[in-house]
């Protein structure tokens, strides 16, 4: 692969025994696949953990060594269940200290309802960042991020508004895809897809059967960084198919 | 936590870089999550891997070591980014072989229209497990396993119906819940929920902010496999949280 057509790769690291439980639907790494997906960084692992402090460190500080980007959903509220803060400190072995700035401003929004456990929320792994959004009407809050890994919450509407203050810095080259829905089983093509993939390597040549489909078997899809790749692998598939084509998007 | 509480684990492996791209929802985590969750399994890794063999094989090589039992999902058809058999088999040091059983089927219901490819889905890990169900009315395809692996199909129907060929074999004793709704923040009740996390550790306490809701802030989960310690836990939360309980299901 060249190193043009080299997309910057991300992990989500979904932290919820919730989740595990099948107690609420997953929708933040849905949400961050399809974001990422349009900025043109290449997301290659979902994890979900429970809320367990060495689960989320060792997934942490794997992700953190083998992608680009690393993201963490959950577990960042003060009670017992949230331990990604400690968890991702402890990832890169560094103290979890308490910003000051960060505690005055609980103090300040929460004036009578305040709890001394709501102060857990500004603790921080040392040596974080603190990022602020440009338009500050949509959040005081700062995402914590340390080295490659932004420390998201798990409440779905917010994580999306934290999400658009950083996801600028994210923006990568875009993706070009091609859709073939073919009217032959996926045995039928296979060698077509074959040849395909290893004319293009940088190209991602996806099969799925469509069963309940009528007029179709299979989707082919085809994905790239390298827009002329992607248009010739597209051209070969549908030669190759012939007949089978049922359409081109 | 004593032995009697310990589920059976479970890790579910979804392989597609079509998850990945946000190119389909996933819905085979979330059915088997529920699935086996009604089973008394408790799921303790989700993880979303392209279809890439080194990686698909070092996932099933460490769940299957860190687990009771892992479920893959995905990657099983005649394409070229098919590659879960070759990659489970990898994950136990085992070669790929062809079981003629699978193949004389695979003839057999193409008829007219097969092609050798298909018979790559007779492929299967040396010393792998064909479970067939009881009721062959619903599939005559065996569920493939090895060790405690077991490989499902990536099209939410078929995997539907093929776990359900398996399902029996993965009955435990089931969990008990309950739910209490608080109208105080995390903050105010923290302290009473980290009490009673502390005394009843076989007892998985959650604390839920429900920003939307109108008639509480807060939901708070207990769960476990011991029916007393849930029915304690819950009633020493509902006594710490004394007004605040909104209602308790």
């Amino acid at each position: 692969m060249n190193q043009a057509s080299r997309a910057p790769t991300a992990a989500i690291i979904v932290i919820g025994d919730e989740v595990l439980s099948g107690k609420v639907e997953e929708l933040n790494a849905r949400f961050l696949v399809r974001e990422l997906r349009a900025l043109g960084v290449a997301v290659r692992r979902i994890e979900v953990v429970p809320d367990v402090h060495e689960e989320i460190a060792a997934a942490v500080r794997k992700a953190s060594a083998a992608f680009d980007h690393v993201f963490t959903a959950g577990g960042i509220g003060p009670t017992h269940d949230d331990v990604t803060i400690a968890a991702v400190a402890a990832a890169f072995a560094v103290p979890v200290v308490r910003d000051s700035g960060l505690a005055g401003l609980i103090r300040e929004v929460s004036g009578e309802r305040f709890f001394e456990r709501d102060l857990r929320m500004a603790d921080v792994p040392e040596g974080a960042n603190l990022i602020r959004g440009e338009d500050t009407r949509h959040s005081r809050w700062p995402v914590i991020a340390i080295r490659n890994v932004y420390v998201l919450p798990g409440v779905p509407s917010i994580l999306q508004r934290k999400f658009a203050m950083i996801r600028e810095r994210f923006a990568a080259a875009p993706f070009y895809c091609r859709q073939i829905f073919s009217r032959e089983s996926e045995g039928a093509i296979a060698d077509t897809l074959d040849r395909a993939a290893a004319d293009f390597p940088n190209v991602a040549v996806g099969s799925y059967p469509h069963l309940d489909a009528t007029d179709h078997k299979v989707l082919v899809t085809l994905d790239g960084r390298d827009e002329p790749a992607v248009v010739r692998a597209c051209a070969q598939i549908v030669a190759g198919l012939g007949k089978a084509v049922v359409r081109v998007e």
